[in-house]
């Protein structure tokens, strides 16, 4: 399998869109068609989000490279929550789309290696078989290693948490050392692990998450990571905007992607879609929406 | 529910015992009676693992108050892992044991909210089901807020990564700013934290991870944190002694849980305890041998 961000340009390259979809299924926000009808038990409720999460994939397959599902939201289901877990990831993929597992694992030496097992690759040693996971980096370098060196063995990525996008993010991630951030130092680190495999696009396949509610550190840990793919939360409803994240992005339109759970998956709720005959338009509209507010202030991603 | 801090203060006061078994299984180490036969498959894998818990947890529930499950092993089986890992935290819990799911577990806002609802508490509505979860503090105060709100309603507890036991772990935990290291400020954290809720024993809900392999840090810890349970990993295996660890008890041998995990669940692989009979028996004389060395370190653990 070819590295995880060579695979990750040229999905964003074909699609003309650094659109991520975030799969964050909530009960109560699930459209009412769905859960009409359905026992609120574990098994009834991750049913619902299989359904949910695939006619999802189905409406948005064609216009984004990658999708993004929130293991939390599955985990909370209990064993019902993460089979259906599983079988959203293999239906994306299996519709030609990347697939993020958003589960910010962190541990150290074999217990690293075996959540990197767990998530890491398609083949079928891994149970969950996602392309990339998000990880946390508290417990130190040794603690990444483990899934940098999985994901350089088979073609997976990384996105390591570096600046995240809610409000007290800084409480330990703005403290500065010698002048640099901690955030700083964990981009350093990123970079230097992303250059240590080849890749042909120039971007390699371990990433970072970066917040697109704090555009100036945006811009900063950008510089710092020339050739790490960021993945850039806190889009939409967390108050990010298109002109936030236009300096994520090389002459070329590569080099982040933007997600977008709540505002897309549940557009439904909003007034500027309520119009529309189902839910799934909803989320097509919201889609469509975002990519044209994404080319028009990163005219490089338009022409891909 | 008394909280969770109490409730453990009871145990290590009954149980005179401050050891914590860590189940963390791993296949090749697996004793041969158990993987005999056993097709290598997920959930072939997964019945072994669930039987090998199990029956530790028969020898050592009579010893110690608290077992914790490494959630990766069994998350690395995909969801015949995860049903394994609810049926054993199930199990510990019908053996009079409290259990803490090490996950490491972290997001933000109403994601971290799903976690703590998958993880903590007995009720129900948990999926898992377990008394206590490690988490992770790199997102910040306001990613944590949720863990502890849940702790303390429903009486169940945390353990927050404050300086592990790794060799690497002073990449971001050694960092000093303005003199205080960033474990310090989040072990004053936790500590603010543990006392905000009501407690009879003087030991709150929220604790912190703090490793047996670095015992200078381990007592300034102690010192920041006088009212937050200690959970102390890298005993045994990872060069810990009970000597290093002594410090972390207070006059009535409350305070701190030691962690092992190789060195009592895989004893059978270990020279001294290769004459006996099964490896039922090595678990027993490996923790019985744990549980004198503690106390011959800590008297005050000895008379309860």
């Amino acid at each position: 399998m070819l590295p995880f961000g060579d695979r990750l340009a040229a999905a964003v390259q074909e699609k003309r869109s650094a659109v991520c979809v975030g799969l964050d299924p909530r009960w109560p926000s699930l459209p009412p068609s769905l859960v009409a009808g359905v026992d609120a038990t574990p098994a009834g409720m991750a049913n619902a989000y299989e359904r949910f999460c695939c006619e999802i994939i189905d409406v948005v397959a064609g216009l984004v490279p990658i999708v993004k599902p929130q293991v939390a939201f599955f985990e909370q289901l209990g064993a019902s929550g993460m089979v259906a877990l599983a079988k959203v990831i293999r239906y994306a993929i299996d519709k030609d789309l990347l697939v993020v597992a958003d589960a910010k694992r962190n541990d150290i030496g074999t217990t690293a290696e075996a959540y990197a097992a767990a998530f890491l690759g398609r083949g079928p040693d891994s149970s969950w078989g996602s392309d990339a996971l998000t990880v946390s980096p508290y417990l130190g370098e040794d603690s990444l290693q483990p899934f940098v060196d999985r994901a350089h063995a088979n073609g997976s990525g990384l996105f390591v948490l570096v600046k995240t996008s809610n409000p007290g993010s800084g409480f330990i991630q703005d403290l500065k050392v010698d002048s640099r951030s901690i955030s700083q130092r964990i981009a350093d680190w990123v970079q230097q692990a992303t250059i240590a495999a080849q890749s042909s696009s120039g971007w390699g396949s371990i990433g970072a998450v970066v917040g697109a509610t704090y555009p100036g550190e945006l811009i900063e840990l950008r510089q710092r990571m020339p050739n790490a793919w960021l993945l850039i939360p806190g889009y939409g409803a967390q108050g990010g905007k298109a002109r936030d994240v236009a300096a994520a992005f090389d002459s070329r339109g590569l080099g982040a992607i933007v997600n977008n759970s709540r505002g897309i998956i549940f557009a439904h709720q909003l007034p500027a879609y309520a119009q529309l005959s189902d839910w799934q338009r909803a989320v097509e509209a919201a889609t469509r929406e975002m990519i044209e507010a994404l080319r028009s202030e990163t005219p490089n991603v338009a022409r891909g």
